[in-house]
């Protein structure tokens, strides 16, 4: 591996500028920024590896698909996403799509960009480490598919009919998503799956209930006049006390306590995990159950949750204006834990707003999917390991992340177990000054190019 | 008062002219938008009228003090305001700011914009009037003093400043508000009082309790980091069931009921109010309580309300951003009964926070005021009575408006009695489309004449 290593560093300046290329070109799918520049330029750089790629049209945001077949015994699908979140309202040290280098406190040299982390600085990474490969070897260790959408950030819409469309070309031993999975200290985390999501707006409008339903009237009103806001916030309280328990029926129903394997993890993990470093990470002063240890990681990766991603309605400019509005939105998500199913969690909301007398309250639901989750077991699970040991590095294996992404689509759909992870160190994703570090760029070219080969090998 | 009369209608299209100028020169108080040019403006109406006029600064936007001695026995004060509304978020038929006459349904060739019923165009109509009466009858028939303020949308923030300051020079036998009071069958109403009104802002950001501290995270960690939002939500429900009953201790405590002559007028009232036409103006299907007549009167004159103007926090763009915000804000009011103090609401709602354990919960109150009222026996509303019925309508007599104006500053402060009202159509205050109808504009003009003389003659 020593030439294919060498070749690495003796390149990265060029590949931390392919890197800040691919952040510095925007994609904002949910306002539509960049995205076609970005999806051909992901397209071309699967070209410039001697691949076939193209641009799959969907209803949204296309797919891009490609292959680079070497006649090698296994196949890797590479999955990857090219959109970002937007950076709407949030304020940032540098302009969010510059890709400039910032000496960060606590963590060093670093891109702060939009995207950098999730997940443009890995993608534009794993392109460098196979290019690399291919200029010092001649050709890769396995033969590679790529599926990278332009959705992710929208709940990936429109990529459960490309995998059917898809299905046939779409065969391969593994799924591997890179990602950079070091904490601020350097220790590599490994995920076995993700969380299931699902994201939906609720509008509350007057209506036969009462309220003004066109428009926002004069605020004396609200004495006589029922306000769409107070309706809106009683129904939604009725839904979660807020802090540890979601109160609509049979939430939990489907809800399973953890594999012993995962018992296995959890109890392991709590060994190793820095929680202090969690709560810097988010933010926080405080986690909001009052457990430790195994009892807190058992709540962070086993409890459904109920999020308000966003509100608004109303007057929100500045001074005052007295409002009785007609309308009041929030955004929110459901986190499905494993045996959950989105179908379900649509079905008990529409229920519970029933049951409530609240079903004027407008619900729309985007794409939802199901958790996902692989065996520590799996061969490809199991060189990815190994690559980090040998690296020096022994990851803190966890039984799945906190966070969504839609591999049950590969795990459930097309039947292949799915690894995600590499060496590397970010942090802030949808986040203000989003970051990824350059030395962290660098350890994960390494740790793709030799986990190619452990995979390959095995 | 044929001459008066006879001068105003050859006028008429000049005076129309006047009162679009008023309305082509925003005065958005709230943002800052034209307010020394607005002042200037008015300074300049009361000039053109022989009177001596000056802005006075403020610590906000200045108010417009004027004077025009006549030598008569009777002076009186005109209140007025020259601020409007924000029009941010708001979807209008013609530009805010155009002065555009529109023929619209139900009401006719109206001007629709910004200010021209809240209360610009009353305003330039009386400036129509005291000219027209100069020019036929070379002298007014009362003193007149004006007292016209920047900041009636922002709660009147530094009027008791200056009142405080000007006192000894606005002393009158009583204050007019210059009002179009007609619904769109033509009855005119009268209102002899006004409610109090307490404006504030909450806040809810992460902290000692729980959540992100200084901004937004990814989403996924609402499972284990509190969030603001579920917290302010919570809270809010906690303050009011939203419908009929606000439940923070010692609400109603200081709430008193109508007084006997209050009954009677709710008595005559419920004869006469168009209850499908208030439904109609503020674009409701139904009211809040079952109750009719009189005891919807009675809930709609002396219920305090605790109203959501206005909401936000969290992502609010399009499509899907998952986020746990790090703060949420909502704009509030307490509208106040009689015998409520701005003083006590805002005590007993820091020790709701603080009873229900969430004083971390920013309150910021604006300034508020109390509730006023003058007596239907006051020789100034019975002049108004008198004009209005000599132009062959039979006023409805409300005891106060649901709305509020810091009429105390007269009533309890200045201890004058005052008045509100004239003839004239309008609506859609604080509403895309607020509109006045140039029919109404005419009879406004020609009441406020006849109302000067009665005054003077009383």
């Amino acid at each position: 591996m020593d030439d294919v290593l060498a070749h690495l560093d003796a390149h990265f300046d060029a590949h931390l500028d392919r890197v800040r290329a691919y952040v510095r070109q925007p994609s904002i799918s949910g306002e539509g920024t960049g995205m076609v520049e970005t999806a051909e330029m992901v397209r071309d750089s699967i070209r410039r590896l001697g691949g076939t790629a193209q641009i799959v049209p969907t209803p949204g945001w296309p797919v891009v698909h490609g292959e680079i077949h070497v006649g090698a015994p296994k196949t890797l699908l590479l999955y990857g996403m090219y959109d970002v979140q937007p950076v709407e309202g949030e304020d940032w040290m540098v302009p969010p799509f510059a890709g400039d280098v910032v000496d960060l406190p606590d963590v060093g040299p670093s891109v702060v960009a939009r995207g950098v982390y999730n997940t443009k600085g890995p993608l534009a990474g794993q392109f460098n480490v196979l290019e690399s490969i291919k200029a010092v070897r001649g050709r890769l260790p396995v033969n590679v598919k790529f599926v990278v959408e332009g959705e992710e950030e929208l709940g990936s819409r429109h990529l459960p009919q490309f995998i059917e469309a898809y299905r046939s070309r779409l065969g391969a031993d593994a799924t591997y998503f890179a990602f950079y999975c070091q904490d601020r200290s350097g220790k590599p985390m490994l995920w076995l799956g993700v969380k299931g999501i699902q994201y939906f707006e609720v509008t509350c409008r007057g209506g036969a209930w009462g309220g003004p339903r066109t428009r926002g009237v004069h605020g004396s009103n609200a004495v006589w006049v029922g306000n769409p806001a107070w309706r809106l916030l009683q129904a939604l309280t009725t839904m979660s006390d807020g802090a540890e328990q979601i109160k609509i029926d049979g939430f939990y129903d489907d809800v399973v306590p953890p594999s012993a394997e995962d018992e296995e993890l959890l109890t392991r993990l709590a060994q190793t995990v820095d929680f202090d470093s969690e709560l810097w990470k988010w933010d926080a002063g405080r986690f909001k159950y009052d457990a430790k240890g195994a009892d807190l990681l058992r709540r962070y990766l086993y409890d459904p949750t109920l999020n308000i991603d966003g509100i608004w309605g109303g007057y929100t400019g500045s001074g005052m204006k007295t409002l009785l509005p007609h309308e009041v939105h929030v955004k929110m998500d459901v986190r499905m834990v494993p045996n959950m199913t989105p179908e379900r969690v649509r079905e008990r909301i529409r229920a519970h707003l029933k049951k409530i007398g609240r079903d004027d309250i407008h619900v729309h639901f985007h794409e939802g999917y199901p958790p996902a989750k692989t065996s520590v077991k799996e061969p490809a699970v199991q060189a990815l390991i190994r690559t980090l040991r040998g690296m020096g590095h022994e990851p803190e294996i966890w039984p799945h992340l906190a966070g969504s992404a839609p591999f049950y689509l590969f795990r459930q759909v097309l039947g292949q177990p799915f690894v995600m992870g590499g060496l590397g160190h970010g942090g802030r994703p949808h986040s203000p000054n989003e970051y990824a570090t350059v030395a962290g760029m660098r350890q994960f070219e390494r740790s793709v190019a030799q986990f190619l080969f452990a995979f390959a090998e095995d």
